[in-house]
Order: C-alpha cells, then structure tokens, then sequence
C-alpha cells in the first residue's frame, strides 16, 4: 500500500454528522474574516501587527469572547486564499481541490453552471512559422486583453450545436473562457508548452470521457486565434486549468444556513458562491461600508461572511504600519457591525501574512469566537497572537470554527443520549 | 462518497501534498532529540527534570523561538522508541508498522536489503522429549548467546541455492536470523508455542507466497538445533516477529532532504536508515561528541537528527537527578551545535519517560523551534513541560513537525491560489 493511496486525513467539517445535529433556530453568525490576518512579532516591540494595532473594540471582544489559533489547511502548510476560505467553510481544502480555471472564472464573477467547462487563457506572441515567440505577449494591458476578447466575442464563434461560449478578459495578458453544454468533461492537458520557440500544444484529453470537450476546445482556439491572427503583439493564445464546477457541498444542505457573502474582491465572492453563499450586491469600499452593507440583509440571512481584503494587501506590500491600519479600520467600523446584534461573531483570517515575509506563510491563525450567551470566557486581555496561542480554544483547525459556530448559535442538537 | 469512507484521519505528514508543494532551497535543518524528554514535576519543587534542569542555552533558544507539545502518537498512547522516531521522522507510526524482526535487525545495526526475511530468535532447553522446558534457557548471558551463534554460523548451514542466512547475536537469549534471497515472504506464524511442556511449533506459513520461506526456515531451525543438541541449558530455539523491510518513503523523496543520523544507539540509525538516512560513522560517546562528528558533515546534508539517548535510559532507571544533568549535559554542548548555524533547529523527545514511572508514558512532549529568519515568538521564558504546553505551536501531532520544520526552512510552496 502506497503512502499516497493511504493518506486520507480529513480536516473537514463531519458533513454527515452534522446533517444529523443540525436544528433550526433564529440565531445570526457573522464570519469577520481578515484576509492574512496573522502575522509576526517586529523586532522593535515586540509586536505583531495585529498587537500593535490600537483596537479597544476587538480587545473588549476578546475579554468577553475566547480566543483560539487554527491552520487552515495543516500544519506547516501555507495557505493560499482560494484554500484557506474553503477551510474556514468547513471543507477540506485538500480534498476538494478548485481547478485554476474555476478559480479565475468566479475571481472575475462569473456565474458558473454545472454544464460548464473553463480554462485560463494567456494571450502570447507568435512568429511568422506559429511558435511562440513570447508566452505573455509583452505582458500587455488589461486594456488590450479587453479589446482582443471583445474582438473575439463580436466573431460570434460556434463549435457545436448547443454549445455556447464565453470569454471574458481577467488581467493584462489573462482572460477565461467557458464553455457551457451538455456531458463537458474538464479532464484536458494544457496547451501551454510553457516554453517559446514551438506552437502552442493541441487541447489533449486526458480520457475518453473529456475528448469531445478538447476537439470543441481546439475548434475554438483555432477559430478564436485566426479572429486576432493580425493583431500585435497579442496574436495568439494558451489555455491552462481546465476544470468545472467542483460541485462542493452548499452550505444550506450542510449546515442548514442561509449564507450571504459581502466581499470586495470577486474572488471571495466567487469562493463563497461555490459553497452555496448568496453574492450579496453592494458597492463598499470601506469595511465600514461592507458593515452598512451588512445592515441592509440582516433580516434576510442566518450567516454572513464579511470579507476585508487589505490586510493581506499591505502584507504582502511588507508595510507592518499600514497592515495594523487596516486592523485599526475594521476595529473602528466594529460598532456598526456590532449593533446589528449576532448572535455569534467570529473574526479571524484566512491564513497569515506576515509583513516581514511580504508573503503568505505556514504560521497559526488568530481566532476569536464571541457570543454572549454561550461562550466560556478565557480571560483573554486582548486580540493577539500570542493572546490567541494561549487562548481557551486551544490549535484547532479551520474546519473546526463552523461546528463551532453553528453550536454556539444554538443550531447544533446533543449527539447521543 | 460517504463520510465515513472519507473521514480517515491520519496522523503522518501528506506525503502526497509534499511532494506537490517541496522545492529546493540551501537551508540546513537539525533534529535534535532527547530521548523519553518529557517528565513529571517532583513534589519538592513542583518542577520536572528539563524544568529543573540548568539550561542557559535551551532557555535562551525558548525565548527566541516557538514552544509546543506533541503526542507522538496519538493521545494517550504510550509509544516505544521504534514509533515514537517513526512520528517524528512524519511517518504514522500506526500504519508503518516496523515488524519486530526488522526492529532487532536494525536494533543491532544489521544493513538490511528488501530480499531479507528477518526473524527474532529465543534460544531456549528442550527436554529429551523435546518439548521447552524454558523458554528463555534459563536466560543465557549474552557471551553464551554468542558462543552459540558462533558455533551456528561455523556450521555453514545451507537451506537452498541462492539463498543467504546471517545470525547474529543481539542480548541473552536473544539473537536475530535474516535469510536473504529473491521472492522471499514474511507472512509466517512465530515458533515460539509461549509455553513449557510441548515442542517448538513449526513455521507455518499464513499465505501461499510466504510458504517457500516457511519451508526454508523450518530446514534452518531443524540443522542449527541439531548443531547446538548438546549445549546446556540452550539446546534449542523459537523464532518470532517473522518480517520484511517495511519499504518506508524515503526522506530524499517525500521531503527532498539528503539526511543523515547522528546517534549512539544502533537502533536508531537502524530506524533512521529505514527511512533513507545516512547513518554517519563516528566514534562519538557524549552529546559533544555527536556534535563535534556534526560539525564534519555539515556540508554533506540538509537535514541531520542528532538522537541523545540518555536522558530516556536514567528516565527508565528512576533517577531524576541523572536525566536533569544529561540534559545539562545537552545544554552545555548547544554552543558546538548553534555555532554551525543551522537555519532550523527542532527539539523534542521521542516520548516522554518520567522518572518517577521510571518508564515510557503517554504525556506530551516538549517541543521547540528555532528559526531566527521567520519563527513567531511565543513569549516563553525557557524550555519545559509547562511552558511548552503554553507555547505557540499548540498541541500537535509528532507528525506534524516535519512540515513546520520544512516550512520555516524555506522548503514549502504555497499551496493553492
């Protein structure tokens, strides 16, 4: 027995068991999610960002809620965003993968179908003989991605009957394309031969089942590419991460909630539809508009995810002050949040990232669960790392916090006599 | 798919996901492990041996490193060194399973090949009708166990052609027989009826493919007995723990580490060398020593464990001064170690062995990392039982220490978008 056949750790939420617990109640969860919250400790003071921050709200919080550090995927791992959401969700991120071009059609929004198959295109650059001369084609701007796609779509291009397709530009050279029909399998290499001097690769099956789904991709791309064959320096393209909807576990069958996301960043909201969330329409910017977001739904959800993005931004930017910033923000918008009245909030980050590193990284998560009703008070003074390290929680992992959750809004039944 | 068939946690590193995620990097990691570290608090002084323990340099490591607590293991279960190593090395020691002819194979230093079978054996007195009438011949010393292993292998006994048989002598009554040879299968129920009055068993094979290897050790056992008829009181032998090399990952490949072993004990190089590390030759008796033999491969490997194997033998004598002064003995020595710069620095025991229990137990293990370039500090004061249980790593698994370790060595990609 191989060591990759046994290796079947879950770190996801016991769907089943909690199918059988789960009860109706009027109890209101909000996920507070600061995106690479965790950071590390600056030689100066001492003094993560988070802890350096000036933030009374989330330190009364603290002193009246208990505090915890998860890993969001494993220990030692470093998350990415796409992952380390779906383990605060409650699934496990190594099991249920989210293909690149899955990923890239809800980044940008895209309502995604169960009949659809999308990849992520790169626009490239080739010579006078078709080999690639340049897989980035000069990196052009998004303004240019945007004209080609436009070009491409007015081309009216069919493939099959039935078969519908779109194509939407992403970022400079990036832009998705989805096609939506019956039986599309995704299980397709690459066309991308990831080097210059040779013509893109033909769309290959990977099995039987997914031939189909490549001839119609290549049909495609052959069209598509003779539609910009005189443009410049834009004159050809790649498609990688052929997936489809990964069919993921909705958060109403699973947890008996009706969710809602608000979130700045498409990304996030495309993460969260995929788990069942409801893309709540809203134009923030602020955390303090996405709270006043939050206020006009209250009445019409059970659950929602807050999403504030800059902390992870000014992260990886490597600026500790502007990072606790973004923190003191949250905390000075955290009044409007809390007059609503959840029943239970819990505010934590989807990884950490730490100014130093300008990266993502591996290192455990604060978490703090606040619900007045139920929680055991840990005698925390503060919202911090190391506050969270010694917390009542314990090291737990992400897919912990929504049974959690669910069991201090009482929406959890005893299991067992 | 069901959650029961899914949910299956394991307690060993991902391998699978390593691998996906490992890439090269020239960072060097040490493993330092006191064997049995862990303690009870003395009720004079409410402190345990490390807690006692003058440690300048573990203390000064704690505060500039990351404190926890593992269970090599799992909770509750007391592990044997064999293990406890395996869970360290990210190995789960449940489903790697080590069969005790490989142990004291290895446990001897014997350089096993996948075509060996392995076998512990007992010399034990048979009466004139054959039958045991001690099972462990009135408990040999060692020198009569090597008499007659001596006189066994002047015997050159043959069992078939292409087909080798070593024997060596291992404690008292105790030696070890591998035969070597092509499709050879451990499969086999042990000799040894566990108890008096009634003749050695023969070696019955429990599957087709193991009844060969049956049928040649039943040859072996019946010629050597005949060579040692005349002896007293060892006239006879049962063989047990009939296994195979486990065929471990290896280091180089799930982890991308060239390692090596710097350890006393032959057991542990023998585990060490199972999962692929160089065992290194030295001559060396103290922890200085071990470091000193370090310091002359430092440019050899990115990964050493350096195993102290004492503070386990006078935790299993009962003395708790003895254990405290070895790990003295480890402090005073950290200066010869620290001054190779190992980018990562982990410390830990394979198991806990209080003095008090003088024995194995299943309390959680001390733990430390050291980093400089990327740990969080934990605000520890210095290394021990109690400030590891309130250290920033948390409570985690043996397993997971492996992929922290490779993390802060810079050794671990991000996983997912």
């Amino acid at each position: 027995m191989s060591a990759d056949s046994f290796y079947n750790p879950s770190r996801m939420s016991n769907f089943a068991l909690l199918k059988d617990l789960i009860q109706p109640a009027k109890t209101k969860i909000v996920l507070l999610v600061m995106d690479g919250l965790g950071g590390l400790p600056r030689a100066s003071d001492d003094q993560t960002e988070l802890e350096a921050a000036h933030t009374p709200n989330l330190d009364r919080l603290a002193r009246e809620g208990c505090l915890g550090q998860h890993y969001p995927v494993d220990v030692g791992i470093t998350s990415g965003s796409g992952p380390g959401h779906l383990g605060l969700f409650g699934y496990d991120p190594i099991h249920y993968e989210i293909g690149r071009g899955v990923l890239e059609a809800v980044g940008i929004g895209f309502p995604l179908t169960g009949r659809d198959v999308c990849a992520r295109g790169n626009f490239c650059s080739l010579d006078a003989q078709g080999n690639i001369s340049d897989r980035r084609a000069g990196r052009i701007p998004t303004s240019t991605c945007e004209a080609l796609v436009k070009k491409i779509n007015a081309a009216n291009i069919k493939v099959a009957d039935g078969v519908e397709i779109f194509v939407e530009p992403v970022q400079d050279y990036r832009f998705v394309v989805v096609m939506r029909g019956d039986g599309l399998q995704a299980n397709i290499d690459e066309t991308d031969p990831q080097r210059t001097g040779v013509p893109p690769l033909t769309a290959l099956a990977r099995d039987a089942a997914s031939e189909r789904t490549a001839a119609l991709f290549n049909s495609w791309i052959k069209q598509a590419t003779a539609v910009i064959a005189n443009d410049h320096p834009a004159n050809g393209m790649t498609l990688r991460g052929f997936a489809s909807d990964p069919a993921l576990p909705k958060y109403k069958d699973v947890y008996g909630l009706n969710a809602g996301v608000i979130a700045v960043y498409p990304m996030y909201r495309g993460v969260s539809s995929l788990v069942g969330m409801d893309v709540i329409p809203h134009h923030a910017h602020s955390v303090a508009e996405e709270f006043e977001t939050a206020a006009t739904v209250w009445n019409d959800y059970d659950f929602l995810f807050i999403h504030v993005k800059y902390t992870d931004s000014r992260g990886e930017d490597g600026n500790f002050d502007a990072k606790a910033k973004v923190i003191e923000e949250v905390d000075a918008a955290l009044p409007g949040l809390m007059g609503l009245k959840p029943d239970v909030l819990v505010v934590t980050g989807d990884h950490s990232t730490p100014s130093q590193l300008k990266a993502h990284s591996w290192h455990p998560v604060p978490l703090m669960i606040w619900a007045p009703a139920t929680v055991r008070r840990d005698r925390s003074e503060s919202f911090g790392e190391r506050a969270c390290a010694h917390g009542g929680l314990g090291t737990i992992h992400a897919a912990d916090i929504m049974p959690l959750a669910l069991a201090h809004a009482g929406r959890l039944a005893k299991y067992g006599a």
